[in-house]
């Protein structure tokens, strides 16, 4: 039987990293070669890390990564890698090199570079012309990066009627819940409609706002998924490729031939690789299923992801949070203590006036069953000195948000007094849907270096809280914490509810237009009350200039806010 | 003599505001057709605003902005009119209207999109394949938009080379010092080579952090300068072009004919109309020759304009600014009472233990000298709050720069307060040199809405500061302010020095770096010691964190921090 032993190295790099990502590219490659693999793929940009942003357009930057592929590929002996990283051949591509014994075989560009959503790939890079098969002995590969794969009339499908019979399509795919779906979908039927086999392999980790979520896949020619990678970790997955049942299932189909009558497919440029080694070796033992994840887990593990990669990444170990007793606060302070463990985490309460005996226990309650350490640190005495200081000036003007904001501020202050005196990141609790309608103080509340929450919509906020406690099998945020009516507190007898709609009406509405651009008169038509859809539109585009302030967090929707949604603060639409 | 009246409408839309742009647009159109033209040219994307961003991708938007064009349109008669707006073909294009007798007679769709820099063009527009030639009588109008005219080989070429005599190009260019100049040499090389009259007319205004500077000018097919559009300020520029000359120029040029043989221009669209008015009219006054500014009057006009236009088009009218007594508050106070005026103005100085009886009195005169409110509030007794409100958590650790930080954020609290008390707009007062290196406190002195001299460094703020000065012909920046070393006055006899290299070594580096992605080895070899120059470039890496939560400010270099250098916070990458 004709086969190739493929692996899939599904790894978690560091931007910029060059050294410690070549380091880790080439334990990975080891690994695959101890299990007899004849070749290994790795995500996109796997060298640099992805994005890179900026860093692209330093001429050092570009230079030091091709060294380092260089160095990297006299290493690599017993095995053929293809590995993602930046060539440079008058403009600079979004590059995979084929590396075989030992040095760079052949590279391939990417021919789509994606320039919507978070991407900015038409920034950097040149796009490619010419599609690569690679033949290893008898099999042929061809090799796409990423939005390659996602044309029908893409590389792939001259690549499949030029020969080859397995597409390895290397990754930096960002996650949002809903979209590993759509992945395997596209995958399903790109695979079926092109008769060959492919090889997804997605990077893994955080980096800044995004969270790569690995779940790579091998989808055979009939559309089944023949192997899973984990999801959220890296993983190193190995699989016996049956190309027979290609070149089966390419026989019994008439629609090709009618195809390759059709396609210019001259473009392909093929290079011949001699394998390194025979093909006798042990079977692979056939993988245990990957169990795909639901809703919440996936979103729940982006989250422990995305804050464990930020706060390492960026050489932090321990956080700080405010606690408020409230159910954003005992979320944030959940994910952390999953992503760093309880001795890393550090929950302060700042109690005024305005807050409850329940708010009080409550986040007691939470940093108990968290095991993380609990500081209290009042803040009306340090309030009043503000009221006095600021006495003269504000004369008798009434008590408005002013007050509510110092507060608030005072808070943050405290909170990055910590981080300033002992090294921790300041983690911010705000959702989605405070960030939405500026239901938040800028230097106050949104003061701090990494917001976990930032894209997940209240209701999910109540959803995952349950999700803890029921994953926990215990109530690790305190039930009372889940039933009670929002409150920021900062003024007698306030609910969020004061202010804003019930977060059940709100939520859907801020869905419509943040996350799918629909106007006024749509969202209307939705069922809403205009008065009341046109004042929350206004809240969202009036907040912009908060948002702009804000500190990164994890995009797990469609469209978040950060890169995703650049919206002008200067900004005179009314949106009808 | 062959003619054609010309107005360059250099006009300041709001980006959003289609209606008032519209008004707007039909005010100067009214005002040309007055003055007997008989086409009157707007800027790029003069409906909409530049750049629109996000809203983009708003259905409503584009339909509205449609919707808008054509009841402006309608009221169109008496003149030919070039319009920048967003059209829609399946795809959205940036797109010019050439409107006539109350239509829009012919649409060009823009070829070239920019996508570096400030630039996101990819990320909405499809290009446009067909370069846009109409005849009005007996003259031809070639229609291009702002980066089209930057290529040789652009649509301009095969315009002239099809028979424009007059190309008119349509622009939203953002303002950097340096760039005028670049402007006016390309456009004379390419009004030569193409032997062509160009009429290159700009917006102008502030739009977060860009500002167009207007400078519109026609040069003439000799490359001479026929008349400019004033710098910074909204401007109606009128002129009669002489056809003749063009065509004496051409009937000379042996060149042209070789390139007609060789081009293909076949596909230039070719609309003709019929003029709206007979040639019969009084000839125009020679406009009086507009001086070009020097560098420093253009900086500070952009600075003035870019900070009068924030605080305008976001509905502020007052602004606060937290004075020192130190170089940086003395010169953003300037700008902004010459962009707002002095009764717009509060000044607040905030003293603690550490501030100098010097500060306290070059603050007071400044604020006496400019005319502006002037307010003591003492931050002492509420840094003492904190202190004892963190005295169990800190317990006996020494002093350092978290106590620095509290004074700096209660500083910013402060300063939130009163512009949440009062709907003053907060402005900040950092310079491009601390932005780089991070000295400065997030939440603290950082906290605001608008960044006014983000983008300047160090030793331009001493030299604009002499500037003003000198351009009111007495002290409004008090002397001493610009002779003292400068210092943030958080401990005793701190200096910025104590930090940082002296900022006549520091600036030179920042620009090799932040401007010029310059590595270290290259830093090092214009003549600066290794161990400082690496430094600088780390503390530069590790604050990008600060800079991504710090408001937005004037780009006035060629490369500013924002949507200008898009670093990754998470970057493990060691410059060499």
């Amino acid at each position: 039987m004709r086969t190739i032993r493929l692996a899939m190295a599904q790894i978690n790099p560091t931007v910029g990293a060059l050294q410690r990502n070549a380091e880790k590219i080439l334990r990975f490659t080891e690994r695959a070669e101890r299990q007899g693999c004849d070749l290994v793929v790795f995500p996109e940009l796997a060298l640099t890390g992805y994005p890179p942003e900026d860093l692209l357009l330093k001429p050092r930057f570009i230079k030091d990564n091709i060294d380092c592929l260089l160095k990297l590929s006299r290493r690599i002996q017993g095995i053929t890698a293809v590995i993602g990283f930046v060539d440079r051949q008058e403009e600079i591509y979004n590059a995979a090199a084929v590396v075989h014994r030992g040095s760079v075989a052949a590279v391939y560009h990417k021919m789509f570079l994606p320039n919507y959503g978070v991407f900015d790939e038409e920034r950097y890079f040149q796009a490619g012309r010419t599609p690569l098969n690679f033949t290893l002995g008898d099999v042929t590969v061809g090799v796409g990066i990423c939005e390659d794969i996602w044309y029908p009339e893409g590389p792939a499908r001259v690549q499949a009627l030029a020969g080859a019979e397995v597409i390895v399509n290397l990754n930096a795919s960002p996650y949002y819940f809903g979209k590993v779906r759509l992945r395997e979908e596209m995958l399903v039927t790109r695979a079926m409609d092109n008769d060959v086999i492919i090889a997804y392999n997605n990077a893994v980790g955080g980096q800044d706002e995004l969270v790569f979520d690995g779940n790579g896949m091998v989808v055979d020619q009939e559309g089944r998924v023949v192997v899973r990678a984990k999801a959220f970790s890296e993983d190193l997955v190995t699989v016996d490729l049956d190309l027979e049942g290609v070149a089966r299932t390419r026989l019994h189909d008439t629609r090709r031939r009618k195809e390759i009558l059709e396609a210019e497919y001259g473009g392909v440029r093929e290079v011949t690789l001699h394998p390194v080694r025979g093909k006798k070796k042990r079977p692979i033992a056939r993988r245990p299923s990957v169990k795909t994840m639901d809703r919440l887990e996936e979103v729940w593990s982006a989250l422990v992801l995305g804050t464990r990669d930020y706060v390492r990444k960026n050489g932090f170990k321990h956080c700080v949070i405010g606690l408020s007793g409230g159910v954003d606060s005992s979320l944030v302070a959940a994910v952390a203590t999953e992503a760093l463990g309880p001795k890393n985490i550090t929950g302060v309460f700042m109690p005024s006036v305005h807050s409850s005996r329940e708010s009080r226990e409550d986040a007691e309650e939470l940093a108990r069953s968290l095991g993380i350490e609990f500081l209290t640190i009042p803040i009306d005495s340090v309030f009043d000195s503000y009221l006095n200081g600021l006495k003269a000036v504000f004369r008798d003007l009434p008590s408005d948000v002013t007050e509510e904001n110092i507060q608030a501020r005072i808070r943050g202050n405290i909170l990055m007094a910590i981080s300033n005196k002992f090294g921790h990141l300041v983690l911010t609790t705000g959702n989605k849907s405070e960030m939405s309608v500026g239901y938040a103080t800028l230097y106050g509340d949104m003061a701090g270096g990494f917001a976990v929450i930032k894209d997940v919509p209240k209701m999910m906020v109540y959803e995952l809280s349950s999700y803890v406690n029921a994953r926990a099998g215990r109530p690790l945020i305190p039930e009372r914490v889940l039933v009670k009516p929002p409150s920021a507190e900062l003024r007698p007898d306030q609910t969020d509810q004061d202010t804003l709609p019930p977060y059940e009406v709100l939520d859907p509405i801020l869905k419509a237009y943040v996350e799918e651009d629909r106007s006024l008169d749509e969202i209307v038509a939705m069922g809403y009350p205009k008065r009341l859809v046109k004042r929350v539109i206004t809240m969202v585009d009036r907040s912009e200039y908060k948002r702009r302030q804000a500190p990164p967090g994890i995009k797990i929707t469609p469209r978040a806010f950060g890169k995703d949604r650049r919206m002008p603060i200067t900004n005179g639409y009314e949106s009808r």
